[in-house]
């Protein structure tokens, strides 16, 4: 018995930030110890929603395997792999969808608040709705048995074990029903004091360099009540206090006590933690200049990647293609 | 310049009878003069209704295949496949759903009409509402310039039309914009009167054997008045006579006079019916008998028609991926 397996992605959509950092990458970082990992940059995903303009997505892609194998992933232990390279996805997506009732899809509490919240960009697609769809056949296309999510995720990967359940109730034992590992998403918000978000622009990126990270650090929100240096602060509602609580644990109680009497002004807490994020990012920022000085080690990384995830996929498809008494190859 | 290309298809959800013969398979035999000819059988299409019990498709594919031959399907001329053997169909779904929007889907007439009628099967999935997004794939990834279609399908084909100019608005001219062969389709009822159908079980096959031909033909409804041989009858709203005028062209004169001085009985009018229906399938049950006794043949046919339809949908693939900006192998 080799390794149990999971999956998880992200969407080429923009670079990689401390909120994914923290969100997600950490954890996978450490997965890997436990399991056979299959990590996608899921272009098809992106798709969905920015269907108008894709001219970035080539390069988003390759950006961001360079800030995975940057932040610890290994090529050698995980597959790290794009979704449309794969067509297995597809071809399992298709079949998925016949099984999947329309009001599961229309009641999924992440695609009502999109439509609701996202009106720069038309989500009444086919394709939008079919989103979770798509997600259950990256999920099962490789018998996953578990997925690494935020709470967020969770409705989508019931839908995921809704939909295994009736496939398999139909037909026999053909997909595998994954379960939540459920991450730990502490709350980072961008810069300037709202949720960390590209199009708000206001993203610490796991590029960004020195400079730019204590430029960012500078403008960040502290407690509005504190205007003056010698005006005594309240932590628990300081943004920078949040980073520091991950950055700067062994200087907690310096913070807060400073903060408080004020015997520590702002800029010296930021200070700190422009410090303790460059030292964070300094071995990233290193891996990634070895990167992209040999672009071949990226492209065969994921060319490698592509070949393994294809064959695990397919052997998932001869068994649901027999199952479904579908026509072999 | 080669010919220009159709796209064709049968669901393989029954065996092939006279309706599918007059309404599409006798112009299909022609098109194959004038254009280079991709003709699938549908069985993913068949899975949009069917996933519930597949169990016949896989023959029931292999019974399309032997017919289309049998009739004079020339796999020199026209490719013979099998829709889910060719991936790119399901690739180029799933691309074209992330253009669609869901009104068009949701007040396409077909549509509309089969969640209304149909109540012994669960429609109200993801994959029904989504079908003519995988037809327009089904046309889009040959480059086919038409499509021989009946009436009914046209707001299909206009929705195929619809993204493809939503498509080459945005990305300039990736995809082909198909028009319709209107094929006339003669109204051929079942033997028992109501709508020839597998549901009803009132078809006359392609397969059946001149005694079932001819033991259907005799039970066929004619006009109800004409109780006794002796009174005269009216061919307009004779079933029979609709066969008639297909198939006895240079009779229907004695045909119509016969009837209504009852000089000629519904025995004789369906004698000569089951002789010219017998006359046309003869020649198709021997070439469907010489099939049968070698296997082999229809798979090499399969197979072929795969590989030139894998081929062919690949080139288109590989420009779709380059407009729109994504990864290629």
């Amino acid at each position: 018995m080799g390794k149990k397996r999971i999956l998880s992605g992200m969407r080429p959509t923009g670079r990689l930030h401390l909120g994914n950092y923290f969100g997600a990458l950490q954890n996978w970082v450490r997965l890997q110890d436990e399991y056979e990992c299959f990590f996608m940059v899921a272009d098809w995903h992106a798709l969905t929603s920015e269907w108008q303009d894709t001219s970035e997505i080539a390069e988003l892609t390759r950006q961001i395997v360079i800030d995975w194998l940057a932040v610890g992933l290994d090529p050698q232990r995980s597959a790290l792999f794009v979704q449309s390279q794969v067509k297995q996805h597809a071809e399992l997506a298709l079949l998925l969808g016949m099984f999947t009732p329309l009001p599961w899809l229309e009641r999924c509490p992440t695609y009502k608040e999109q439509i609701k919240e996202i009106s720069n960009r038309d989500l009444s697609n086919y394709g939008f709705l079919g989103y979770p769809v798509l997600q259950a056949a990256d999920i099962t296309v490789y018998d996953a048995e578990a997925v690494p999510i935020g709470e967020d995720q969770v409705p989508h990967l019931e839908m995921t074990r809704e939909m295994v359940r009736r496939i398999n109730h139909i037909y026999g034992e053909v997909l595998v029903e994954p379960r939540a590992i459920l991450s730990p998403t502490p709350k980072l918000l961008g810069y300037d004091g709202r949720k960390m978000s590209k199009s708000y622009d206001n993203c610490i990126y796991l590029s960004d360099s020195a400079d730019e990270v204590t430029d960012k650090v500078m403008q960040m929100v502290t407690d509005p009540q504190r205007v003056r240096r010698e005006d005594p602060g309240n932590p628990d509602i300081c943004s920078v206090f949040d980073y520091q609580k991950i950055l700067s644990k062994d200087r907690l109680d310096w913070i807060d006590k400073g903060c408080r009497s004020a015997s520590i002004g702002c800029v010296d807490d930021k200070k700190l933690l422009a410090e303790r994020l460059n030292a964070l990012l300094e071995p990233f920022r290193a891996k990634r200049r070895a990167l992209e000085a040999n672009p071949q080690e990226v492209d065969r990384v994921i060319e490698e990647g592509n070949a393994r995830a294809r064959a695990a996929a397919e052997t998932t498809m001869r068994r649901v293609r027999k199952a479904l008494n579908l026509p072999e190859n």
